[in-house]
């Protein structure tokens, strides 16, 4: 149909290409080609415009145009990704002057792109990013934006729970692990104690003492584990005694606080009669996961450390389908979707290939690219001007003040009983008092509950924020660089 | 607050913990703590449940219920992307063994979970993945599946771009660019010329044929390089003269294709009056890429290849960043998301460590995890029942045959002429036939823009398939094994 033009001519001349024919015969034979096909085209088009099409649907829109009431929402998701990680990227820069780690900038960065900032400075330029709830009537943009987040913060705690050595777990000397519970109790006891006080203004009749407190109390007692190895890695201390005891310790209340966490949502979500189906599902979980997953992922990976090269698809995809598929579990019996994803990060071996592999190659695209989302979706939803009047931000305080005297003190005096120096106490304590990403997960699940209030929300953001932010210097000022080499 | 217990003697045993304590004092310690953590909690508790909370706002939901109507966006998106990578691995296990390449296992579990067979044999189940229009009445699952396909479409034509060597492209003898060449202008006309006998059947009056013709003609001349590459590398010919020529042919058909469709978006979304903008902004956008970004990307790229140990955060956030920000751009000018990450890829220096690293370090959680959200959005909308009766599917076949004709037949003519031999011009014309993921990525920004209606995207889906999976068994029947080796 296309005529073939010169370059049918055999002739092989001076500026011979590979396929022996002199270059001009190629250039004209593609100039030739495009002139042709151009040519054809219009041809094409010009018989073509006079066919008559069967009349257009009622429904049917005009081509190309985006439908009026509907909100892009990818272009939507795509620019606040961008703004969280740019912003995020800057603030951390700028706050890394004062040691802090990244995660602040980028919590940072999502809670000014949100309506605490943007949103109340400059409307416009932040529906840009998030649409007001009346461009976006549908909720497609938070929906999307939700999902991407909560895919971030799942493939998140599964490489916390990777990165936990369940082996150095085990070999912990009981007396560390009395110091880690000591820093789960205390700051459990003492929230729930606060929840006394915040339950009769900051709650509403429609949610129960109970869960109240018991969120309260979890939400104390949460460490960020992996921003307390970081801190550790960064300061060359993660090798001592004490980085020893604070990453077990960490670790350990890691695991009792999500354990926790997924008692509090089962009480939350379940009417009475449900709640025994909500623990038997839990148990039957964890067992599965210990005495069926974790032989099962022993035997395969010791197969495939073997290997070399990639590892098969079997083992990519497989891990990829467990990973959703555990969340999706944990989610239907009624504790959190992280709960399942963290703890099958737990029982892959710790050394295997496979946990090397996701741990190197599914860092970067699931903090830096995934988790934005969350601290944009986390932002969004928090409004620092509902922490309004002196009354409010007296309660905000009291929380930072229960939050550390909880977190800090509880570790501080079980560490100094067991014999530490007061130096070294109070550095675990200060490292346990970090809550970063973890608080805010948490945080965002008791919001997605109703248990607590967004004014609440707003406040136990500052907090974490505070109490992150304050574990670097604090570290600092009592294990100074030069005694720490 | 909490009384310390037994942990206080200093005592030292046999049993001794790592802090110099007998064992039996740690666990009575922990017991005693964790009693009195539970009583306080209960005395806390009774107390609270006394307390009176602020009346609940009219519009407060129930406490870890989830509100009606509301449908749980999260657990829809969470179980489709297991589904699709689950039943993927499977259907890709099964048709490996009739040498084809993964993508069309997870192709076909789109298609399959979706409303051609899922939909229609067990429409509850296939509502637990993606719900009924009267369950998502608000649009939210469909929203975040699109969000996250089009994310993982991005980063996919980023890694695309990424492995583009355009120093190979450069080298590339004419003759080969005329084949490369021949290879999309003959499919493109004849595809245009198809479209004068689709287009009173299968569009409406809304559309004007211009686009549709554009259309059609572009999707006809798509090839999938990346599909193309693998099974080269899988049968061992990559490095062969024939491996060499095919390769850089589909190269130069991506960019060609990709060209040629931002100007059909660029026609179809524009009135005449904008037109001038969408073409002025893609000229611009272009220059940038490659007078700005490139030189930058070039000197950056040689500063962090002197490194070792990670990337900079630099690297990897501005990296994501600028992935995302070209997307952005290329959009909001009007031609494809897409097309700005695929360029953004193109333009970074191929050796630099910034390739290797993304291409290793991305490759699996955009392919394997973000992917199939782009396998379930592709399938939930194909509508195979549409192509009903015997017309429908004699216009399908004739849309096969002309694909084929064009871009099977456009090649082994060129080829021939310009000397290869029959074989491997049969071979050259069959590879560049694959048309895979690259397909069914422009087929759906064709409904989205509604040039193409649904029963003629259902009618080209089955033209991607069955041309790509066409590919190997063929190849295979051409060069058998043996003699590749």
């Amino acid at each position: 149909m296309v005529p073939e033009p010169a370059v049918a001519s055999g002739v092989s001349g001076q500026a011979a290409t590979g396929l022996g024919r002199p270059a001009w015969v190629g250039i004209l034979g593609y100039v030739g080609l495009l002139v042709a096909g151009v040519l054809l085209f219009f041809a094409i088009r010009l018989y073509g415009e006079g066919l008559v099409a069967p009349t257009a649907p009622t429904d049917a829109r005009p081509v190309g145009q985006v439908v009026s009431g509907q909100v892009d929402v990818v272009g939507h998701v795509i620019a606040t990704l961008a703004a969280v990680i740019g912003c995020g990227y800057l603030l951390g820069r700028v706050f890394r002057y004062f040691g802090q780690p990244p995660v602040i900038g980028e919590v940072v960065a999502g809670i000014l792109l949100g309506p605490s900032l943007l949103g109340s400075v400059a409307p416009e330029w932040a529906h840009t990013l998030i649409p007001s709830e009346a461009m976006d009537s549908r909720g497609q943009v938070a929906a999307a934006l939700k999902a991407i987040s909560q895919l971030g913060v799942i493939l998140y705690m599964f490489l916390v729970g990777l990165e936990l050595n369940t082996a150095r777990l085990a070999g912990r000397a009981h007396a560390a692990v009395a110091v880690s519970h000591t820093s789960i109790i205390v700051p459990f006891v003492l929230g729930a104690a606060l929840a006394l006080g915040l339950y009769p203004i900051y709650s509403h009749s429609g949610v129960p003492f109970t869960s109240f407190a018991l969120f309260m109390g979890s939400a104390m007692a949460i460490t960020a584990f992996p921003i307390l190895a970081r801190i550790l890695t960064d300061r060359g201390l993660d090798k001592t005694e004490l980085g020893e005891i604070a990453l077990g310790c960490a670790a350990a209340d890691d695991v009792s606080a999500w354990c926790l966490l997924a008692l509090v949502v089962g009480v939350a979500q379940s009417q009475l009669s449900n709640a025994l189906w909500v623990a038997g599902g839990a148990v039957a979980f964890i067992a599965f996961m210990f005495l069926v997953m974790r032989p099962l992922l022993k035997f395969a990976s010791r197969r495939w450390d073997e290997g070399t090269g990639p590892l098969p698809p079997l083992a990519v995809s497989g891990t990829y389908f467990a990973i959703l598929f555990c969340s999706l579990a944990t989610e239907k019996i009624g504790i959190h979707a992280v709960f399942g994803a963290f703890l099958l990060g737990a029982v892959i071996p710790h050394r295997s290939r496979i946990a090397q592999e996701f741990s190197t190659r599914l860092k970067e695209p699931a903090t830096v690219l995934l988790l934005p989302a969350f601290f944009a979706y986390t932002g969004m939803r928090t409004q620092i001007n509902l922490v309004g009047g002196l009354n409010n931000w007296l309660w905000c305080a009291a929380i930072i003040l229960v939050a550390v005297a909880g977190k800090f003190g509880g570790t501080l005096f079980a560490a100094r009983l067991n014999g530490l120096s007061w130096r070294d106490s109070a550095a675990l304590g200060t490292l346990m008092n970090t809550r970063g990403l973890m608080e805010l997960i948490v945080l965002n699940i008791g919001l997605d509950l109703g248990v607590i209030s967004p004014t609440l929300f707003a406040m136990m953001v500052v907090m974490a924020l505070f109490t992150t932010a304050t574990t670097a210097p604090v570290l600092y000022w009592l294990i100074p660089p030069k005694k720490s080499a």
